[in-house]
Formats: structure tokens, sequence, C-alpha cells
């Protein structure tokens, strides 16, 4: 039976992907889409591209009868996001792609977001997104919170290594290179074409990026002691991906082998033979994360690198990935769509 | 029952997009690729964004058996195309992307082509395969001839308003914007990152653009005498898109009238509300085409505006569609992807 | 004797270009910045490509001192601008890069615009700043008013066109396509990299864009009776440059012939061999403005297409060519930089 | 007196730039112009940006008198260029930009270069030139070699704080973001506009780089003992610029010292003030070199960041630089063009 689908916050880009992507799952239909600043919008007027489509009419969160909505997706900003889950019926189950549930410490939320965290009970209640290590508890949970996309992706690569135990500890470097389309469709004079098409930057430099408050949390977790890691993004002129350059102390055999292990039945993570190097434009609009490893010059050192796409498996379809977890619905469905190359 | 594929050519952009829309498509299965310069190697090498497919080994063409083939696309280059086709079983179905069998008249095609035709049976045989127009044609035809990008472009907006008699047939100009992938992967200076990017200008201007064979035999037909438009293309750096941008003579709101008349139940071509204009990025990777029309300040006379994916609509996605038709599987089967956008 | 130079609006791109040329200017020294949103902040700051020059901080425009002034720019926004330039100093020189002084007449200034006029007397006075057809007037000159970007691309080809009679005025069509930083810094949605970036559309169709009231003005003026042309704008995702591509009745010859006798001269005007087409990517960055003539097919038809940068030549370069002249200065001084490709 | 001027490689990007360059140099004048493939053509026509330029036609190498030429710039490729320069007078001065000469000792050449050196007396008396550390050498010598982009990039950034000795020399990283154009003008499939477009990824992983010869050969120089770096490029889709990220080990206010004491007196670096960051963007098309210092939240660790044009202070801005030195101009001569932003 087609499930029911609200989506809140549905004028930004999370908003629309998750909309491309039910628009071809034969299991979904989308029932109610939120976005206060835009009610009473058609979605052809806010998304152009998503005329073709037979869509409900954007309409303020609290006009939604939440009756007979099998899951809702959550796609607004942090903080904005753990009042209005506040609201929603306690047995709704919930994909959440804000930052709000990511954390399980209200400490560590208080530290990296700056705000006190105004739902602890459902910060406890909430499962950590990243599916592949998570699977079995997102099956079970009401409330799934969506990763950051950088945390994903550096999670990709490093997470293995830590909790095998064949990286050091100490010297971890996750250096990221990120499209445009990850900081929102917000009106900043930094986000504008001009100012941004033809140069690239680093940001978030010397470990302020927020993405590592789920880094210190998981890579710890696994490593049963604290880890810090290193981590620089960079912006780069391009709407969609995510590079991320992992800079380790490992053997190269040992570390593809671990990955080998973890990925090998994975339907979206590809490991690359040894010595291949990924990149975005291979990844891009689908679900599929690449990862590679080479052994550097220097004896002992190993630069593993992954891509994926931030809009896609960084965050709408990693949501829907684990809706269908938590719908009973075969994981891969409506997420096998090819990259769109050129 | 699952029809079995073959591609020709599977080493250019649209023998890739190919790939990818077949690759979701429930009713066929890629059993070749073909690809002399690159046989040998596999798809996930020549096309990575490709490696999650289970697809088979790039062969030269003269190694495939075609006898559990039920369709054959063939990307080949214009001459190519028709050498290669011409060897081909007698009763395959095959769909070509090439210039070869656009073109009725062989003068014509000698012409614009600089060779004599060499199959010049084959060529009485082929449909012209602009869908919207040749559909009855094109179910029962065996072998299809993929139109010009930008001639399927300028046709969506000009064919229907010639044949109705709005507009004037003197002074039609077509002025159109191309992304980079239409020149497909040649080795050329002028097809460089580091030439095209960050900027854009004027070719083939004058009249000299071979999709003009097509616009001349396709415009006089339906106008019942010889017509003539100018048309001018820009290279625009973007990878993918045609924004087609006509000048006509004729009021607004018989245009538009003529156009809703004619595409109002065609699943692919969106006409928008008048006054609205279609954007490129609107249509990215998808099979649609949005069409706008806009009245000019200057009375009796009209903007008509269209633009769709060179890749997608413009050629594989074009191609898959005449596919559908041909083997009697659902005309949208595997078309339905919504655009990529941001 | 070095001139004393003030910039109003100095945050903005055409306030940087401007900055950006005097800096190797042997005769001029930038006494004093005004920006008010931005007052306070070291252009470094607003604009760290300037940080190895010496500059004054921006100050709000009423804290600058205009005694020791010998020419002021003014790049504010419409409306501002007038109001600002109001209340300067009556014998101080001024280049205004608005829209506010373009049209003569107020009540043209108000249809385009949307208010009336505040500044009638001031409106009489200011002398039209393109260069190269009101040279003897801009020398002496008290207020030039900077044509439109736009407005000077489609002059350069059609003006002189129309004032030699060469081609009829009845189909005139400007099919322009312009880089982003035409827009400004301002924060719009549909300026977002996100948005802009791999694709493109036309914007203000059918004769809405209020360059369109400068050609109106000056096409008519030199043809001696009322001219109208169609006038479609389109955005293209790259940083710089306008490509105008006119269509006109008239032959190719003749209409080369126009423009050789009339560029023959011109430092910044340069007129390819018939037959050739410029690109926008061969002016960046540059005061140059290339110019190509190509016959059409269509005997009586041509099209003449004109590339330049709208930040230097369409605004900032013209300022800057207009004030060496109304200074006493060598015309091309300052202005002689190459363009910067690739 | 006006210093004759020739240019052998002239028609790609590194010679394209210097003429550019040299164009606005009141000291210099272009005297021939030599490039073997594209002998015979006129500058405007492979570099149509060059056309307002009175430049001489190209001709083949050895077709070029030398006896009036002060200086040459040699912008060949690597091979081509020891076999060339062996050829040319003996007391020619001569600014060599290919990766001939940057190596003293001809079996690290061999090793990084695939063949054996054929020019092993000019190797020995070629000054390496990284204009700020070889200054004295580079004004009396007769052949400069000048830098890898990269090499220069990093070095800017690495060996002012390798010979201080305040960061550890075990565990230093370099990640590079580099644009199209340090690839050159060859053609090459994935140098295309559609492979590179909105995507991005590393290259040259694991140590394998050529430019990593000169990082070991001057980083083991500095520090009297050898040195071995982690370096990995990455191609970023912008034609323009390097980004240099370094994590190293050491105290942030330590190293911005050194950095400050290094190149308070320079013209061309730009030390930012602690905390801030450069971007590509704020150096393109000049000879300026942006450098920003930011603490680690790890304690001891720092990131210190370089931002230059690769064709401008990478490559043929260096070579004017060393030029002006070897001609007793002055150093900044020619260099002072301010980047071009937006």
């Amino acid at each position: 039976m087609t499930k029911q689908i609200a989506i809140l916050g549905a004028s930004g880009y999370t908003g629309a992907e998750l909309v491309r992507l039910i628009a071809t799952h034969p299991g979904m239909e989308i029932a109610a889409l939120g976005a206060n600043s835009k009610a009473g919008q058609s979605m052809a007027r806010v998304f152009p591209h998503l005329r073709h489509l037979d869509l409900p009419d954007l309409v303020k969160i609290d006009e939604i009868d939440f009756a007979g909505i099998d899951l809702c997706f959550c796609a607004l900003p942090h903080k904005t996001s753990q009042e209005v889950i506040s609201a929603l019926p306690k047995d709704l189950k919930i994909v959440d792609l804000s930052a709000d549930f990511r954390l399980r410490d209200p400490a560590d939320y208080e530290k990296w977001y700056g705000n006190p965290h105004s739902a602890v009970e459902l910060q406890k209640e909430a499962v950590y997104g990243l599916t592949e290590f998570y699977r079995d508890e997102i099956k079970s949970a009401r409330l799934v919170a969506g990763t950051g996309c950088n945390a994903a992706t550096g999670q990709y690569i490093l997470r293995p290594l830590i909790a095998a135990g064949v990286i050091g500890l100490e010297d971890i470097i996750l250096d990221l290179k990120c499209g445009v389309s990850g900081a929102g469709r917000s009106l900043k004079e930094n986000l504008l074409h001009a100012e941004l098409s033809e140069g690239y930057h680093a940001y978030a430099v010397g470990g302020t990026h927020r993405h590592l408050g789920e880094f210190d949390q998981e890579f710890s977790k696994v490593a049963g002691r604290d880890v810090r890691i290193q981590f620089t993004p960079h912006l780069i002129p391009a709407n969609r991906g995510i590079l991320a350059t992992g800079y380790v102390k490992g053997e190269a055999e040992a570390i593809h082998d671990v990955l080998a292990a973890q990925y090998g039945n994975e339907p979206f993570i590809e490991l690359l033979p040894m010595g291949e190097v990924p990149s975005t434009r291979h990844v891009r609009g689908s679900n599929f994360c690449h990862v590679g490893v080479v052994a550097d010059r220097i004896p002992g050192k190993t630069i593993v690198i992954a891509a994926l796409d931030n809009l896609t498996k960084g965050s709408s379809g990693q949501a829907l990935q684990n809706a269908n977890l938590m719908l009973n619905i075969q994981e891969t469905e409506g997420l096998m769509l090819a990259p769109v190359f050129p």
C-alpha cells in the first residue's frame, strides 16, 4: 500500500531533492508539503523543475493534517526543527534532516550550535541516521536524525578504520571539498554566483565546523576513547558534491581490506580497486558513494578518499534510504538512479 | 518480457546517457555495448559513474551477436552510422542517433554533410524521430532517425505555428544557446575547459549549421512551400541544455492557443502560462521540454522560447521514447525522472 | 599633476572595478571611497583582492570633503544617485554610473524607472557617456551619465548602421547574453551560485528591460524618426561578459564598411575581418569591444555581433575613459590592460 | 632603453600570459614569438584576446634571429626545452618556464621525468627561480629555471617554516587545489569542459606528482637533512588558481611571526592577519600571493594556506619578475596589475 508522506521545509534544496527522489518511488505518495515562508505557493512556482508533477501546494506547517501521514521528512533549519517536531504527533515516524538530533549529549549540542536544546527527550529517542552503521536501530526507530553531509562523507572513510584499529588515532586529517548547494538556499553575499564562480577557499578552518561534533561523538564511540581529528572544509565552485581526502597512518592494504569487508554488501558504497580515486562528477545526482585508497610514497601513510553528492547520499537520499527501512520498504527503492554525467 | 538492447557507440555521451536511462527501465536489459575505439574495456573504466551497474564490457561492433537483440541504439558518428547499419540484420529494430537518416533527400544529405549517402535504401525506410509529430509512423518503423538536438528544440516551438499558419514565414529567427556536451567527447582545443569556461560565443553563424537541413525539410513540409529560417547557435559554458529563443510575427494569444492544443496531452512538453519563460536548469537531466510564450511590446511580434536537455530530450531520451513505441512498451517508461536541480 | 578621485558606491562591483583600473593609472589617485552600508570598513575587508593597495577606508558619503577632489565617480543605485549628486558641489566633475541621467526626457525616466525624477536640472546638464559618439561633449561636460552596459553593447553594433541608413528600421532584433556580474552584488535568490550555475534563461522578455529606454532615445535620435527594436537579454552562467547578437536587414558588405569607417581609429573597438565572430572570453577584464559581421544565407539579411566586458567597457572602463577626457588626460590612460584569458 | 624580448612556446597559456603582462611593461618590447606547431599564424588568430596588440607573427624557433634579443622566455614542454636552449646563443639571458632546469641533480631529473638529461652543463648553471629566496643569484644569472606552479605555492608556506625550525619535519601534509589552466592547452579527454565542469577529484595521489622533486630538493636543502612531505593535488573546475592547504605541527603564533619576518618587505606576498584565510578569487590574474595562518583546535597543530594564480605568480608573472631582476629593471615593473574580481 502506498505510504503517505509529508515534507516540512519543502522550499529548500533538500526538500526539493526529496520530492525529486520520491517522484519515481513506487511505494510513496507526497500528501503534504510544508514551508512557512512560501506557504500558498505552488511547488511549480518555487521549483519549476518539478512542474510536471501533481503535487499539493505549499502550506503552513500547522495547517497540515498528520492523521493520514505515514512518515514525515523534516527539512527545516536547526533549532526550528526541534520546536516543530516537539509539536508533531508522538507516534508519527519522522526523518529529520536538521542538526537537532545528531548529537546525543545536550551539552555537546549547545557547544556546537550555541543554543540550549529544547527537546531533550526527543534527542534521547533519536537514532543517528548513518544507515550503513545504524541499520537495525533505524528499522525500529520512530525518529531518525539525518547526519551532516560532511559528517557522513568523513565517516564513510574513517569510521571502519578507527573501529578496526588499523590506523593511528593521533594525526588523522580530513580535508574536504564541498559543493555550493551544501550551504542551502539562503541569501548570503558569499553564495552569489559572481562571488563563488572561478574561485575557492577554505572555511571554518582550525576545528570550528559544526560537523566536528558528529565526528567527535562517533569516532570516540567506536574507538572506545576520545578521538579528535583535524577537519578543514573548502568551498568549491560546483553545485553538488563532497570530496573527502583523508590522511591516515596505517597500511594501505589493511585499510583496503577493512573497507572491502565493511562495504562488500552495501548497495550504495562502491570501493574502488586499490590505487584508484573517486570524483564527485561520477556520483552527481545519485545515492552512491565512491571510496578509494592509495598508499603514500612514505611507508605507513595512506590516503583514503570518498566522493558523494551532498544533496543525495549526503542528505535527502540518505533520508529516503532510512525512511524505506522505517516503513519496511526495500532499502534501495527509489534510490537506484544512476549518476548524471556529464 | 524484458527486451534485449544493444548500444553501438557506447563510449560517447549519448551512449552513456542511454545506459543511465535504461538502468532503471523495468522492461529493458542491456545485452551488448559496442565501441570500437575502446573495445575490451569495462564500462566502469570508460564511464565511472556507471560502475554500480552490471554491464557487459565494450566490444567491437562486429563481435556482437544480434540474434537475441530486440532493438539496437546506434550512437555513432554520421557516415560511420550508415555503414554500420547497412551491415546489421535487416529485421533488427534500430534507433539511430546520428545525422545519417534525418534528411529524406540524398542530395540534401550530401549538401549538408559533404559526402554522398551510401545507404539510400535505408534512408527511404527511415522515419524521422520527432516523437510528438511522427508517433504513429514510429510505432511501426524498423529504423527511426533521431533528430538533431537543436532541430528538435526549434521544431517544438516553430513547427505547430507554421502548420497552423499563425505566424509569418518570412522573418523567423531562431537564436539558440547550447550547452557544451552537444559537441560530444571529441578532442578539440575549443572544447577544453580552460577555453570555454566563463566565455561564450556564436558559431556556424549565417546559416551554415547542419541542423538547418532538418528545419528546411520539416518546416517546408508542414507549410506546403519552401520555408527558410535564420538560425544562430551559441556555445554556453554549461554542460547540458539548449535554450531556443524564437522571434516570430504573430499574435501571442493565438500562438499560445496553438501550442496548448498541440501539447495539451503530451507527457513531456510543458507549456508554461502566458508570459512565463523556461530555463535550462529546470529540465536538466530529464526528458521534459518547457515552452514559454511572451508578447513583444511591438504589436504583432512574439517571442517563443523552449528549453530542454540536449542529451536527454534532445537525443538519448528521445531515442528511448521512440524505442518504447517501437517495442510496444508504454511511451513514458524509464523517462519520468525529474530534472536535477540545483 | 595627479588628479584626486572620489568613488561613491565603492562596495559594489563597478566601484571595485574602478579601483582596479585606477590602481595602475599614473595620473589619478584615490582620495575618498564612499559606501554608506559598509562605512567604517577597510577596502581590504570588503574586497580582499585589493588588499595590496594603499586605499582610504570606506566612509559615509556625507563625511567626504570634496574640496580637493578633481572628479567623482558615482556608482550608486539609480534614484539614490540623483539625490546624492544633487547635494554635491555644483562645480565638481562627476561621472555617474547609475541610470539616473541617461534619459533626457523626465517622462521617459519615470516610464522606465517608475519614479519621478527629482533632479531635472541636472538631467538637462548631463552628457550621455557613450564615448565614441559623444567624445566632444564629454570633454567639456561637468556631469557625464554612463550608459547601460547592455545599451552600450547594442549601440556599438546598431547605432552606426541606423545612422548610415544601411539597415531596415522595422525588424531589428537584439538578442543579448549577459554575465552575472551585471546584476550587481545584491542579495537575490536568483543570483545564488546554486541557482545560476549550469543553467541559463531569458529575462525581461517582450520589451520590458530598462535599457530599451536608451535604445529608443538614441536610435530615434540618429534615425531622425521613432525607432523601436526588439531586445531580449539572457542570463548566462559566467561572471563577466555581454554578447550581443543583432539581426538586421541589410547587406553585410555595406554594414562592414560602415563599421570600418566608424571604428577605424577607435582605440577600443576592434572590428573583426568579415565573417569572423567575437567571444566574450577574448575581452574579459579589458576595455575592448570586439565586433563581427556575417552575411546570412538568406540574401539581404546580416548578423552583427559585439562582445565586451560589462564591468569594464560596459561601465567602469567607459567611466574612466570619459573621466580621462573630462580631466584632459590621454583617453586611453589606465585602460590598455590586455584581456585575461584563460 | 627598451629591452628586446623573445618568447618561445608562445601558443601555450604561459606564453600568452607573458604577452599579456609585457603588453603594458614600459621597459620591454616583444621582438619575436616562436611556436613551431603554429608557425606562420598571427598571434591574433591563436589568441584573439591579444588582437589589439601590434605583435610579430609566430615563427619557427630556428627562424628567430637572436642577435638583438636581450632576454628570451622559453615556455616549451620539458625535454624540448633543454634541446632548444642548448642550441641558443651561450650569452643569451634565458628564463625557462619548463621543468628542465629546476632539479640540480641529473639523477633526480631522470627519476621524476623519465628521461636522462641532455644538457647537464646548463643544468649546473641554472638558478632556481623562486624569486623571494634566490633574488641575488637571479640578478646575476644567465639562465633561470622557473619553478613548478604547485612547487612555488607550497614553498611559500612551508619553506620559511622549515628553515626557521618552527614546525616538525615528519608529518607535513600539503593538500593542493589547482585550476584547470595548469594542465595547459593540450588535447586530453579529461580536460574537456564537459568532463571537468561541476566535478573535482584528486590526481597523482600518493606522492607521484613531479613537483615533489622540487619540494624534496628545496626543503632538504633548507633543513640540512632529508625532508619528505605528503602532497596531494586536486583538479578544481576553475580556470586559474592554486590553493595550498598545509597541515603542520607547530605553534600558530610562531609560524605567523616567521612568515611576517620573511615576507614583510616582499611586494607580492601578502600575509593575512592571524586567523584569516585566502581565496584564489582574490589573486586571479595577478602576481600576488595571499598567505593565511590558523591555529587548529588541537594544540600544537596549525593550518597554513596560500593562494596564487598559477599562470601569473605561479609561472609567467614569476618569470617576468625574474627577468626584471636579470635586466636590472625594477622588480615590480609590469606586475602591479590588481587581481580581476569578480
